[in-house]
């Protein structure tokens, strides 16, 4: 341990689209924790990002473009990227999410479900794209590590949080059913972590953010973790330090989940009803 | 309580196909229980099964045929429903679910997305569609209570459980999610129960179910609940006795769910290692 | 089911001070449901409470008192009412806890742990304590159903619950693991019943109870469930129709224990820190 | 993160017998991370175990002796600890259990309730005397770190695990309740590590341990996680890599947790039923 924690590790990040995405971050921490790093986005991300700058922070690592639904272009992505590394990926963060239904306004009882479909695509159904694509090319080296982020929603409901609390119920699942296979075949291991409500460009679109942010404050008992804890986290994750830790997800949140009620809720709640 | 427990109520069975059904046991327990019943399945499924005799059992209980991936079809079973009983539906069984990727015996690490997305539609959104169509119409009676069929692949992996898992896990999180916002605003309850693996003619299509069925028996304290147990159980959960009980996901299955081994699956495991 | 739901059966109910007592109500619903009963409490309870009154609610019940920290009281206890009802037990509701800690106001971090074992030897052995003394004496019918009420602080954090928090996750490891061996040996079923905060004589002492109440009420789909419902509930656990449900800990809460938040708390709390 | 992981951090191990014990190896993994260390047990195990020998694999770290039952010898544990270290306490194991009822052969229906207030005092509560004597003295630094071992059982019946199910169900719900306050006073955190069973010398007691430690290999997709990965795992959670990760149970088990069946317990039980 006198090393970096992660030199020599090679590993993919997915949807860092500017300096607030988590996934940006991880990177960076990643980098600097000694990793060699591949950056993939949705080409439309990446052309309204500022991921080449990220890159060029990261020692010019590659940025390749990829569509998470598409098989194809995850075939891609995992052939180029095995190329510029020379050999398998060690690690992968999966940070992609995104809700039709929530951006058009619509209420969750009301939902489209031609919406829906493509929310599970693009948040959940990717996840299971990107291990299905790395398990045909026998991608990932084995004791690798696949994290990806998640929400408290998809154990406790956030009326805001609308269809993405399925599509994060959802992500869970197959962290569990393809760390199973995983772990089985080549050691790798599969978590979710559940982070914070954090003000990322994404989160920012959320109805009611603002508030939810206030109260995941007040709730938490060491306050919200932030992006760069959050990034600090999936280096441990990512590292040898944490090998028979899988099909887990893993609360990042400063106490949040665990706590029912805190003395500064109840007085405010008290306050307000007055 | 010296009357009947649902006399006076009226539900809708989804998913009796013959007498081996979860769905057809619960049906006639509630209309042993005092209900008036509609039942309705897939136009498919009502041809190949034997709903009619099962009608007959309840009182000529009406049969409306709908397929739950189509919102106008729901709309038409409610709308009938309704006429026929004069008022609102006052409980719902949810017992559906198909996985095309079983069927067609893929593997889970290799499933056709295209079914992936048939399988979740049926499986899971299929009661989103359910709520929605009923949410709409106002169709469910304040308190009303709505039970859905699910497994406890959703929270530990069962390898052969395949999509299945997460389509489980996506319905309970729809479970909750709706819950809430019919729980605010008509007191409307609505709750998963997690069965012990049953031997229902949809059931013994999975792969492997002899084996399993025999390790939860082997694995549970009082033994795997049967059909009827289950019957009785949604019974209680659609009376007015279990009014407060809402967004939950119920173990009915003998113990298995908190237990962690038992000495006979050990004695076993010795055995079959030598 | 046209016969009442606890026609013949026979119960013990621990904990009935006054009638605010959700052991006071079950007793009620119970005997109503065509139950017979033997209501008991500590002497002292006996002492200061108003149970004779319910006894005569009951059809005559007999009152017998028995100190739950001893098993010699506890064992005249079984074999009077065994010899009451001329037979075995089919029913125990275990309404009982105490924390000395909290009566003297000390905080979480600074109790006594003198005061903390006799905690946890009332409120959590003491259902070890009953079952143990009904296992010796093969005192509860083959099918037999055990309910322990507790709360949601086993789970989660609400500091002013103090030291019962700990005892209330003790109480439900007891459940588990009792349920394991008496479902094995006789098919009893062991469960815990997580309520809503309720205003009973016991519960008033909390310090904060008020705001904790209104939280709960805000922070609940349904509203928190009253005393008389969760007597129905435990009515259901007893009977007949749930007889698979065993070693769980089962939230009769109005589905507060699966809400993240409420947009009524969101709005409270932002006018509250005005 | 190019230094050493723990550099300049100081921590107090508890509960290191010899080279089989999770708490040995973590102390070595801790002081190659660049920690100080303080060891510590009962003198009883002192003088039985080897702890000297991994006092000078420490750098020489004092071995202070300390009966975890002991208000004042902890007092004195903290304050000798403080005074060598010239400052607080950064991170602390708590790696302590004992069960006199498994020792004696007591079935769980039939435990001594004398020497199970014993064991709760021993290996639940003696994690509260130490956080306490800590909060009194504000031993622990800002962000420290307190990790305490613990068992599935906590969740999950596992029954040769006896009583220690209820102790360590005890020991986390400590951990969750002392985690809010010292989270909120001093952004302390806590947290158990929930451990594959392990050959230590302690483990070894326990009866059917063999049998049991081939069904966890066989049920975990990665097999059983050893001591050393054990330790490992504790090292990043004592760093500042995690400070956002409090009062949580973390599964260390190679998948465990998570997984419902393995093809090989299926196989072997049908083997083992002919």
């Amino acid at each position: 341990m006198s090393t970096k924690l992660l030199q020599g590790k090679k590993g993919i990040i997915f949807g860092a689209l500017d300096e607030k995405s988590i996934a940006w971050k991880t990177a960076l921490k990643c980098y600097e924790a000694g990793a060699e790093i591949v950056l993939t986005n949705a080409p439309v991300a990446i052309r309204m990002g500022e991921i080449n700058k990220l890159s060029e922070m990261c020692g010019n690592a590659p940025v390749i473009g990829a569509d998470v639904t598409h098989l194809d272009e995850l075939k891609h992505l995992f052939l180029e990227s095995m190329k510029h590394f020379g050999g398998k990926i060690d690690f992968i963060l999966h940070s992609v999410g995104m809700s039709m239904n929530m951006r058009k306004g619509h209420h969750y009882t009301g939902i489209s479900y031609t919406w829906n479909h493509k929310t599970l695509d693009i948040s959940s159904l990717s996840l299971h794209k990107v291990l299905h694509t790395a398990w045909n090319l026998n991608a990932i080296s084995d004791w690798g590590s696949v994290v990806a982020l998640t929400y408290i929603a998809a154990q406790r409901v956030f009326p805001d949080y609308n269809e993405m609390a399925d599509a994060k119920a959802l992500l869970e699942s197959i962290t569990r059913n393809f760390g199973y296979h995983y772990g089985v075949r080549n050691k790798v291991r599969i978590n979710t972590v559940s982070q914070s409500p954090t003000r990322t460009t994404a989160g920012s679109g959320v109805k009611g953010f603002d508030g939810f942010i206030s109260f995941a404050e007040e709730m938490s008992p060491l306050g919200n973790a932030s992006a760069d804890d959050c990034a600090n986290y999936c280096v441990t994750l990512f590292s040898d330090l944490t090998r028979y830790v899988t099909m887990q997800n893993l609360f990042h949140d400063g106490g949040f989940s665990f706590t029912g009620v805190t003395q500064g809720v109840i007085d405010k709640i008290e306050k307000g009803m007055q």
